[in-house]
């Protein structure tokens, strides 16, 4: 069916909403909603399946604007498809202070927006991880109830960043073939032409990945609409090489960076008006133009009642329903039993192998939990017995071996958590979460439940020296707004951990140990890790207060033996999650800490440290790293830089003294 | 010349010691020394140019073990070929507390290491930066002075890691056709076979990234010879696949996972000794193979000789030698005077712009900078007229548009440091330093003087909203040890700033404002930035001092005004850089910040200022973010969070009241 002029006024039509929003906000990105309105116009209208009436349809084609920087195309296209919450105020409120219309997508803002981009890159490895959700999730609950396609647009900065090479290769091994990149090929990026900057031939890069790939006029709206058709029979994923203008029809400043991020200005606003034929008032949209994207936006109502027909008829649908509310309480309560089997099995054990513990209760209890690691497998323990290997072959599988791609991981399991049906965790060393920061961010930003398996925590690793010693990474995780890092002392506390990041709302790193630690908690009758920070080991007349996580309530207790014997009476503090502790009560908090002289032990950096310990203004001081770490068995390690129970009893002797 | 028996002999003692070498330590990874041993004995004793007893001659030939986990096959060839100060003793500690052989190679342990390795990817864009300064110096000062090659090693790790097609595709837009890249091609990654997580066409990914590329087995040394001298006249950045068997000869082990990451145990160990034909004890070494391995390490000092003789006579000599030692006093003379310039004229202005203001004089000064911005040349304000575009046509250019690739730059920028002769600086957005984290870590482990310019560093950039609003980024960068973060309050401080991260052997961050800043230092005689903070406006019988960074020392001036004029007299301590504050003297830290309550003002979070704010036991509080930030014009944004003199003002009474 040959296009008609009716899409190119619904083109238009995004066009000048786009112009128009920029200019009124005197602040965004222009550039990139006027090239891809062509694009985005057949996407919408002919191609995505949504109801804008019902934007939550569990089975709903995914749209990703991995260009962030273009959100006044999506925006635009949200009000004219009829999507409630998106009204012309909201429009012409852009970048505004709480507007919907945030400078770049923000998920949870309006229906429709299905992650928060802006970060180059971060949107395709959501969009990679929409797609993986879709192909497991089908595998297990059938196309009955779960067919639907992931289409993204990218620009030239997400292909120029590492993470798409991560995600682009490992979308090609899986061979997702839903998942179609609409790659907006202007030539252009903020400095000016791309090739300045780069000579890749990208066509051939997707290629060399596995994809199938296609080039196609991003003004041809009927040369569009065949290659989406053709798209959608693939195997592989799919790259559209789509053809553009930036900027296209702002007079000057068309097919320029001039168009890219800031207001046209009048004059190229009414060159672009009179190019388009567009003769309206800025906001104005003719009604014929409204019932085209209406219509459009309704044109997936009659499916989606099909489908709501099969999924209440499906033998499926209370295990599906399940899946998709991310319900993972038969796995609490499992680790709530494997708690108190820890506690009374009092076993020595590293941390990491103790999660993996818990990961066998987990994994046994709830089909939801999709593992994986990158490329650390036997190191992080995150694999047990019940996953399958989730691959191309075998998408039903729940464990993923997402290759040496930390950052590609991490951007995958927050589409996987969007996706809904499937709570992802993913493994890796936790000086490595430095590679997947930008994913972790949004994580947190968009407070998405991922859990992030980080082993190997501390110097306590040894021989493989300061490259994958941890030492900042404690302090620089738990400086991130919205992210809970746990490191727990025990399989307890672990078993602990675990069950309160399946709880949250919010994804959480797990730091591990390497090495093996002494059970510390004998009684499992309450998560007191839930609350952040408990006292472990009283003392009757404290004269100190020990507070340490992890690896070093080992060193906290032996220092604090040493200390009774001498008539130094010290409480224990273990603190799993500094961020639950500090969300408790001030009477809780205080409870805990008490009032006498207390010493912080963790073998991190101090940073953080000094607030919690000073609360109330009490005398304290810390015993941890200050450095790099080194290359050396780790107990001799610990001696090196002096994280010694012999260390910290006399810190506290001299903390007494300053005291009297 | 056809190899002849004696070079398999060489080949075989590196194996031999690294097998050696990870089992006396009993940790470490023997599979990649015994799998790329063939190619490392042609590499070294046929192509590298190098003299073992010159090992910091500027013109050698550079070596980058990108796969750092194969440490003991450098260790090994260190060794061999005489480097003075890789002893066998050395060898027999691999791994040990305060040996030279690190787990991974430590840049700055031993001579022939040229940077330090480990974090996958990270050596591959190392060795681009390698790559690129010798082709910059050798349009600056001839090839008579500066004609090299870069090799380097990587593994399928390095090449799935984001970073890799960063640095690829850079290299191949650059034509830097004097790198040459040996891919250890063994089609194993730890979780086993490397179709488990992957099926990317590596050969026809570099091609489309613009690179030559060549296929050869690994351990046939006449084809890996040939392919090094063919590898050695193109005019594109070249890739030898290297087809090779991981842990080749050990037993059962060879060609498997197994064989990476641990001890192979005496039966392995035995069998490949049998299979190498290798008849001596752990760390023994026959003369024969010592001899050759000497010959080879000094096969390279006539050719030394005749470039001494050449660098004596050249006209570049003075030029050439300040270079390599890095010196840009004239710059740091030149900010200087650009300080008290800026003092008189007293200017509001963005510190970004201020920066550019500096990087004028900087530039102007000296040769030695080469600038850039991962595609934000604009908005970093990072170029300045001096400098002409650094690209394949022009590679005297100093300055480089390294595209939307901000590890990428990291690391190159690592890798231009290191190689010696110039002193590279490049921007990008603070809230972007997340992307380039693993590389920024690595300056600072090495020690290099890389400056990061980092503008837009708070909600002050508005509209962009959260995404691009770093909240924990100050915190989180403060972290890394050894890493200096500066946030200057005016164009003085920006200029002091600038002057001080020139001077340090250390990298530092320059974070700037997007926003206009007034003037607020009237006085450059002396540079108190070097100091870290200092006491910029004293008030008599002060009952409150106030600390802040940047953009908030306005705010900071403002509330001491107002709380002055109702008779709290308040001091101000601005503090462009806590790192150097808390190196100070005890004495000074404390008379700069004196005994009354204080108020911390940073639009970022609180971590770590609760440490400095307390030093002394003194009642503080901070004014700042506790959760990310939103989309507006940003003087909502500050009055929306809070940050404003008046709730500072609010904060200091409050403060006071409590120590009444």
């Amino acid at each position: 069916m040959p296009l008609d002029h009716i899409y190119e006024r619904m083109s238009a039509a995004i066009a000048a909403l786009s112009m128009d929003a920029v200019e009124k906000a005197n602040s965004g990105h222009p550039g990139m909603p006027l090239g891809m309105a062509d694009v985005a116009t057949v996407l919408f209208s002919r191609h995505m399946k949504f109801d804008a009436a019902a934007p939550d349809w569990p089975d709903r084609d995914r749209f990703v604007l991995s260009a962030g920087h273009g959100s006044m195309l999506q925006y635009s296209l949200l009000h004219l498809l009829g999507f409630e919450d998106m009204t012309l105020e909201e429009l012409k409120n852009f970048r505004q202070l709480g507007a919907k219309t945030a400078g770049h997508p923000e998920y949870g803002h309006a229906k429709g927006i299905e992650t928060t981009t802006g970060p180059l890159g971060q949107g395709l490895g959501n969009a990679v991880g929409f797609a993986l959700a879709e192909k497991h999730l089908a595998a297990r609950f059938g196309s009955d109830l779960v067919d639907h396609y992931t289409y993204t647009i990218v620009g030239d900065g997400c292909l120029m960043e590492g993470i798409s090479q991560e995600v682009i290769s490992f979308a090609g091994h899986q061979k997702l073939g839903k998942l179609i990149v609409l790659w907006d090929d202007n030539n252009i990026s903020i400095d000016g032409r791309i090739s300045l900057s780069d000579s890749t031939d990208q066509i051939a890069r997707f290629e060399a990945c596995g994809w199938r790939t296609m080039r196609v006029d991003g003004h041809d709206m009927e040369a569009v609409d065949k290659a989406l058709t053709d798209a959608k029979g693939s195997d592989r994923p799919v790259l559209i090489a789509c053809k553009t203008v930036i900027g296209k029809n702002a007079g000057d400043k068309a097919g320029t960076s001039g168009s890219h991020g800031a207001p046209l200005g009048s004059e190229a606003i009414a060159a672009a008006r009179r190019a388009l034929g567009w003769e309206y008032g800025p906001f104005e949209i003719p009604d014929d133009v409204y019932d085209a994207w209406r219509s459009a936006g309704s044109r997936g109502a009659s499916e989606r009642a099909v489908w709501e027909e099969r999924h209440h008829g499906s033998s499926h649908k209370a295990a599906f329903d399940e899946a998709m509310a991310g319900d993972v309480s038969a796995a609490i309560r499992a680790l709530s039993d494997h708690a108190r089997e820890a506690a009374s099995a009092a076993k020595a054990v590293a941390t990491r192998k103790a999660s993996q513990n818990c990961l066998d209760a987990i994994n046994a209890a709830t089909p939801l939990t999709v593992g994986g690691s990158a490329d650390l497998t036997g190191s992080n323990n995150t694999k047990t017995a019940e996953l399958g290997i989730l691959d191309a072959e075998n998408p039903g599988g729940r464990y993923i071996h997402y290759g040496i791609r930390e950052h590609g991981m991490a951007a995958i399991m927050n589409g996987l958590a969007l996706h809904r049906g499937v709570v992802p965790y993913g493994g890796t060393f936790l000086v490595f979460s430095d590679y997947m920061r930008p994913a972790m961010r949004l994580s947190a930003l968009m407070e998405q439940r991922v859990v992030y398996v980080l082993t190997h925590d501390s110097i306590g690793l040894g021989e493989d020296g300061p490259t994958h010693q941890p030492v900042e990474h404690l302090a620089s995780l738990r400086a991130i707004p919205g992210l809970y890092v746990f490191r727990p002392a025990d399989e307890v506390e672990t078993a602990e951990s675990w069950a309160v990041s399946l709880e949250l709302q919010a994804p959480s790193v797990l730091a591990l140990t390497r090495q093996s630690l002494p059970a510390v908690r004998a009684d499992a009758s309450e998560n007191l890790t839930r609350k952040g920070g408990y006292v472990l080991r009283d003392a009757e007349g404290a004269k100190a207060t020990i507070v340490a996580t992890g690896s070093e309530v080992e060193i906290a207790l032996a220092a604090a033996d040493n200390l009774s014997g001498e008539g130094i009476p010290t409480r224990v503090v273990s603190l799993p999650c500094a961020e639950l502790f500090l969300k408790q009560d001030g009477d809780y908090i205080a409870d805990v800490l008490g009032t006498a002289p207390r010493l912080g032990i963790e073998a991190g950096i101090q940073m953080g440290w000094g607030e919690l310990l000073g609360l109330g203004g009490t005398r304290w001081d810390f015993l941890g790293m200050s450095t790099f770490g080194a290359s050396g068995p780790y107990k001799e390690l610990y001696e090196h830089f002096g994280i010694t129970a012999k260390n910290a009893a006399a810190k506290v002797r001299s903390l007494i003294k300053g005291n009297e």
